[in-house]
């Protein structure tokens, strides 16, 4: 009945005249309707961040940032909005983006099904908020979401023949929480050989991802396996206050966040323990020196969210023009 | 009682700690929930456009292009979705975007308050569709927008001392067509010395605008004028099936739109005809040259709009991270 799913993306004409493509990308507008719909019922604001700057979020395991000359200055394109996130809470109290992001990822994340080269995140802050207001956020936003989609894109599901008890499994009762170092156990006992102290490999996320039933969230990362505005747990130190949110099936890690550092003495420590140049972040340094807000948020990958909601075999089936790392597509 | 306003952006913090300024943004998240509200319930499709590919619109005026080096080949940054907008009709019928942009406006614009080196456009396209459907749509987005952010921004409008009256002369009636050619003469008559067959320029837009009372629109722009993309009237050779809407009280042009050519050989042509090297289109002509469908759409500026609606004094004002073209701003 359904058109064969396909291992590397076609050329635009058969990408695009697909019934699957328009599907998952119907999907994808109803999802963020939903997530417009229940955050601003929440209060927040949306803003239209910058995509190009001075500086950018260098957390990005392993991905390239890119340079652009900007007026005879070099300028990057944003890796994600963390930093803009931070600074509009000097404005609004809750705010969320949907903007584009650019990570030229290396290569060999071209067969993870999980990587795109260009992406959009959805992005969420919340002034004085804790790591526990941001993980409830994620989780209500995710049922409302899934909720809205299995009401209002009953069609679009049954084209890409996506099961659906699979996707009412993410309403039930609240997610699981487990400490990373819980998780690197877990992994250990499941024979995979997980490093501790480390970011759970990209391996290891789709096992765990792959034995959960439900979305779950891996807390408590080791400092050293996140950005500086991760901020570290004053009575455990080494541990920073964020989280993953995985889904199960294999699907991964749909978000990503933590209660921020704000302090400007910690956030010039925190740059330098990660081997970044406070000098380039002079913008935001000024910002955090005379006062930032204290918050927590997270980020959202819309195209993984949307290669979840259609039970996707890969995330480039959730973007009209699906940048693969190191594919020239347009 | 309001703060007053400024001729260039302050610093961050004093920017985002504006009164001035969250109201500015306030309006600006309430017109784009109401032009989503409005375009959706008109059938249209929200897409996530790229914002980098081998090629983009070259139509932006005077405007310089940004490369970046991805994975070794010579990308752009977006400077319209023009490209994108029309092949993304081979998935869905009627599309919209809501994205950044980044041009590189010559030194000059920096004092004109219409201009910021990056800027979020709203897209509109409608496959089949003739320049007035798009004018049509154009005119009843607008008069839905204004008319939200009258009931649904008081207190902002307020704060922000906004001539209602001004805003309320959107609503009534239809806006008035003027050819291109009758703007030239009045212009001309005015005292202003426009050349004919070419582009308005800011001085000779500033003055019609700043001389209307209602938003209007000129039509048949000049060959030569606008990209290759805006299609030639095969009656009247030389003139272009195109439109801008402009806004009175000084505010100048707010949309942009035509009926596009689609045609393959007709394409090339005028890629050729405008300076255009046709081969940097190989993903484009490839499309075009296997049907693209026949559409009209238009493009309309939100900090413009933003601006517009807020009645502030420059486009900047309507930005959390304004950048004027040449400073050095995150």
């Amino acid at each position: 009945m359904t058109e064969p799913t396909v291992s590397a993306p076609p050329l635009p004409r058969a990408h695009l005249t697909s019934k699957r493509t328009v599907a998952a990308l119907t999907v994808q507008a109803r999802f963020l309707s939903a997530a417009r719909e229940f955050l601003t019922a929440e209060g927040f604001t949306e803003l239209l961040p910058p995509i190009i700057g001075p500086v950018t979020d260098p957390g990005a395991r392993g991905a390239k940032q890119v340079d652009i000359d900007y007026y005879g200055h070099r300028y990057k394109l944003m890796t994600s909005g963390i930093l803009y996130k931070q600074a509009s809470l000097l404005a609004f109290d809750k705010i969320f983006h949907v903007a584009p992001n650019v990570r030229l990822e290396p290569l060999e994340t071209a067969v993870t099904h999980r990587h795109l080269a260009e992406f959009h995140q959805l992005d969420v802050e919340i002034a004085n908020g804790s790591r526990e207001d941001a993980m409830d956020v994620a989780e209500r936003l995710t049922k409302y979401a899934v909720e809205h989609v299995l009401s209002n894109a009953q069609r679009e599901l049954e084209i890409l023949d996506r099961d659906l008890e699979q996707l009412k499994q993410v309403l039930a009762g609240p997610y699981d929480r487990r400490r990373h170092s819980a998780t690197v156990a877990q992994l250990r006992d499941l024979g995979h050989d997980q490093r501790e102290h480390t970011e759970i490999d990209w391996q290891g996320e789709e096992i765990i991802s792959a034995a959960a039933t439900r979305p779950f969230f891996i807390t408590d990362y080791p400092k050293g396996s996140r950005g500086f505005y991760d901020s570290e747990n004053p009575d455990e130190p080494g541990t920073l206050r964020n989280f993953d949110l995985i889904f199960p099936g294999g699907f991964g890690e749909m978000m990503s966040g933590s209660a921020r550092e704000s302090d400007y003495r910690t956030l010039l420590t925190r740059m330098r323990e990660t081997g970044e140049n406070p000098a380039k972040y002079e913008w935001y340094l000024t910002l955090a020196r005379d006062g930032l807000s204290p918050s927590a948020g997270f980020g959202l990958g819309v195209e993984r969210f949307t290669r979840f909601l259609g039970g996707l075999d890969a995330v480039w089936q959730a973007s009209a023009y699906p940048k693969i790392p190191g594919e020239l597509r347009p």
